[in-house]
């Protein structure tokens, strides 16, 4: 019994129906935003809801029943995955004032795909690993930010477009000039008072891109090496290794050579 | 007679001869659209018309006829995307309601330049090669995009711009938003209801380009892979066998050796 | 005689003088445009515009003179350009009515700065050299770029704000596009009357910024490729050179040892 | 005593603390601007700041007393960036004119986080390396720069917007089209009076983003090819070292073998 259920959780035709069922899902979400559709389909839709609501519910019980010991399955963090946005959709704040809430709440139930589809889980744990390689890079940014933020704030404070009243108000807009939105007006507006103002600017612009440019660089190179680490060196190890037998045998044959030698 | 045929359409002078009469050609429909130039020389633009028109049906006819089995003609790819342009260019749209849509659908007969150019083609087959490489990266884009929007849709629809008035809308201001055109502005507007809609556009703009990001990183590592695997590996084993034989060569020496020692 | 003047010209200090007087007439060049500086410093200005006048023939003389046959300076591509340059801005445009275009003509002294710098000229060639291997891109960028341009003409040529009034404004409005610098105005702008409008507008973005992308990919491989060729292939070839060397000797020891045995 | 200041130095612990501090200190000063906050800590945030002060001074006193010779201390750049920061921050400037400047100055304490944390180190010597691969491009770009802003000085001098008045803001604005920001406005203005002036613009956007494009590449280009150079060659090398042995190990068998031949 237990075997059959597994063979329908590993079956590719049980992942493509929840693929299926997760993209129609979302079809009618996004669908119900539209013009007066939520008035006249209410019934449709609410059927969709409870549908889809039951199916998680089956499927994920599946999942579970298909390993052979329970605890198994919160082991592996693709189902805890799973199981939080299931039991989070299955909160009853429908009734209570948290209605809005919960019915914002159910778009996460699109997030299931990564689960019902390998690809897209092999793709976010290739992200998460990517992490580490610029965590460092990113505090350097935020250095840089944190020092512009305190001078921009501590000059820019008083100009009518408020867009240095405050620390974080501050950050927001360097992360506006860091995208190159507007960063002009900014900068023209600051320079009428402080006419120096473009250093602050255009020098913030250079060193952020330098470090951005940098960090590119420097993660395509790293990737590179893990490459050569991972695939080169073992071909190259297996001839290392050929190479290493061949001595010893061409110093065996020697060996033999000078015994007979000897030997006469 | 078709030997003959065969040698035109494999000659350079007539790929050069056809991509010279597609730019005359595309030349002559831009020029069409400045001033009062259509009205002066309308007679000269309809005989130019005329020409390419006829060109295109003899160039293809010489084509068909080049291949020993007619069906031969349709098995490749690019003669039916020429013979398509050519055939749907050629619907007598003109007499009926559709007679501006037949002068646009004639602009598609630049694209035969494609089939003219072997190098263009080539790109062409590459860029086609590079899609299922970015497949997943692209569907994980929608799911973002998808989240965002819905998200967008239910807290900023009633904002007075418009931008987030439905699903579809709001996929189309993310995608702006994206290119960081006026990003700010769309921002702004949505904190003066919201004041924490900052930390929506921020994510996205971080979570957006960092995915992007990896994709390209990602993208060039692939291609690397592949680059290393035809042509460095092809070289490297040839070594290795050279390896292998050295190996069993100096074996049979021993053997031999320890033949002639048990001789002795 | 000729061996002086050659060690001047291949001299670092006199190369260096050269980048020193350009760069300084350069400054003079910029400095002269800020406020009345012209009115005040006229007699100085007049100076240094006759005193680099005069350095450039020197210079050019010397490199002249230090040929053994004079027509071999013109052989040199970088020589022919910094003649031109020296002719060009020699010509007597003062006194006519060219006055204007001499004075701008002589900005485009400061590209000897690329001849004075070995490191710019290599720069420059390495530039040149990229060309070839990204044309093929730039056609296809074409196509693309004529094809939504006549479609935009064809469409919008009647809006207000005179974007697609004929062909080359839709291309030039295109660009803007693709630089992404308010597109969205663009786009905005059309859709109240096409509201279709937003399939052109993001296609086009999507196909430009992707053919964009491969280009950059394809040149890295390009230039990993070349890499590979010129740097590894040859430290490999070395030790394929030396295994054939090995399975050589290792032939002639078996025979050695084959005619040992055969002796016994 | 001094191997006791010494493992205090070098111990995790510390330069964890010295982060903490440092952190919890950038928080008061970004916490100071938001609200009236500062009026109503005012004791707090003084406090705060003689404490941080006393520590710095701590820290780099075991920093010094922990190297055998004083003088050593100065010898790591990195020692003497931390005790220019601590020096300038002691200044007594408040009770003169320049309280204000003392206060900014503060906010340079936050760059000893890179004292602080190794990897943030290793950074800033990785991108400070990265600059000399680039110096050419830079100088490159300014010529670039310098030569379209002379242009766009002369003819656009008197444009209303005073975006091209002189040199040094003519720079400006070309930085300003480099970064894509609100270029078409510019070139809109200037093509109203010179309708040629759109060639100015996109001959300036492409030649710029060409460069730009070639930086890129030739950086990763040189990068891989460190990379190489470190990582491969060597391994290659063991092996062609092993081929050099195991042919003069063969060659000696040979000799051996032909000794024997000799002696029968």
């Amino acid at each position: 019994m237990i075997e059959k259920i597994e063979n329908v959780r590993d079956a590719r035709w049980f992942s493509n129906l929840t693929t299926f069922i997760i993209i129609a899902y979302a079809s009618v979400l996004g669908f119900k935003t539209i013009g007066d559709v939520e008035a006249k389909y209410s019934l449709f839709l609410q059927f969709a809801d409870t549908f889809v609501t039951i199916y998680f519910i089956f499927e994920i019980a599946i999942k579970m029943v298909a390993e052979k010991k329970f605890i198994n399955f919160f082991k592996n963090k693709w189902n805890l995955f799973d199981f939080t946005i299931v039991v989070i959709t299955l909160l009853p704040l429908e009734s209570s004032g948290f209605a809005a809430v919960a019915r914002l709440l159910r778009i996460f139930r699109v997030l299931r795909l990564f689960t019902a589809r390998p690809e897209l889980k092999a793709i976010i744990d290739m992200l998460i690993k990517a992490i580490p390689s610029i965590i460092d890079i990113v505090i350097l940014m935020f250095i840089i930010f944190y020092i512009y933020a305190i001078i921009g704030n501590f000059f820019f404070a008083k100009l009518p477009s408020g867009l240095w009243s405050d620390f974080l108000v501050s950050m927001l807009t360097l992360f506006r000039v860091l995208t190159f939105e507007d960063w002009t007006d900014v900068m023209y507006e600051a320079m009428e008072v402080y006419p120096w103002a473009w250093i602050y600017f255009v020098s913030f612009v250079i060193i952020a891109a330098f470090v951005f440019f940098n960090l590119f660089v420097a993660v395509i190179i790293g990737e590179m090496q893990k490459l050569h680490e991972a695939d080169m060196k073992e071909e190259i190890h297996e001839d290392s290794k050929k190479l290493d037998i061949l001595l010893e045998e061409v110093k065996s044959l020697k060996e033999e050579l000078s015994y007979i030698r000897s030997k006469e």
